[in-house]
């Protein structure tokens, strides 16, 4: 069973959110992750939504959702022609004593230093989804105190220019 | 009217994104973005919520969200002591005519070129929402293609050192 990440183009109305997380709900399919969130037009917002299923499930659903109101259209962005990026703040503890220790594996994976006080720091880092999970791995073993982790989202790497 | 970030902790189990989202939708309440993926615990999944309400209306949406089915805790999370990021992929019109100017832009906002070909860019932006908005005012003139942003995510700046 494979990871899938689906963009659903809605209109920002009232309601559609909870009728497509409905829909995924009532039929049994899982929602690992979810982002929603305006795009260039403000009527219209567009949700990206992590499942899990074989080929057939995911045509099932994207067929459902399709049919739902106010949803405009449903695009499977799986593959390897879409780039996929997270973004999370981990909270950590780190003591003046290993503190370095901590900051050295943030900057390792480029993450930016947002917080510190005398026992922790706050990281923000972005990247794919196995990215940030090998960061929160690395950092366990400093104890996490909070992580806020955004959905994910995806787009098409290169789209075919008109001339 | 104030825009409030507003956490909330809950089981990983099917269906409580569809309640939360259906509370926010039935009563009226205007959910403006939405994050929600595990935390360090994968039993335990966070949603950041960005809604918009005065005071009495946020304090009624925490109470009755509380009440719901698999929620463990709800917390405002608005204010000057908490950390907001999203990220947004944007996809920019771009010629080589043009291209370093969107490049510089890029720059300046610390985005990350994720994409290129002959007429277009892929930018990854992530920070504060005001600039992510900042940020795609200023790409317009260039011809936005398609824009992918994840809902807010946020988490407090400090807290209590124990010792």
């Amino acid at each position: 069973m494979e990871k899938h990440t689906i963009s659903v183009l809605v209109e920002n109305k009232f309601g559609v959110l909870a009728r497509v997380a409905g829909l995924f709900s009532g039929r049994g399919y899982n929602i690992e992750s979810l982002s929603v969130n305006v795009t260039e037009n403000p009527q219209i917002s567009r949700m990206t939504i992590v499942t899990t299923g074989d080929e057939n499930v995911i045509e099932q659903i994207d067929k459902q959702v399709c049919k739902l109101m106010d949803v405009i259209n449903v695009t499977d962005l799986t593959g390897s022609h879409f780039i996929e990026r997270e973004l999370a703040l981990i909270k950590v503890k780190a003591t003046p004593k290993n503190r370095s220790q901590v900051v050295e594996i943030a900057e390792i994976f480029e993450g930016k230093i947002v917080s510190v006080n005398k026992c922790e720091l706050g990281i923000e880092l972005s990247g794919r989804a196995e990215k940030i999970d090998d960061f929160i791995a690395l950092l366990k073993e400093f104890g996490i105190i909070a992580i806020a982790r955004t959905g994910r989202v995806a787009m098409s790497k290169n789209s075919e220019c008109s001339e």
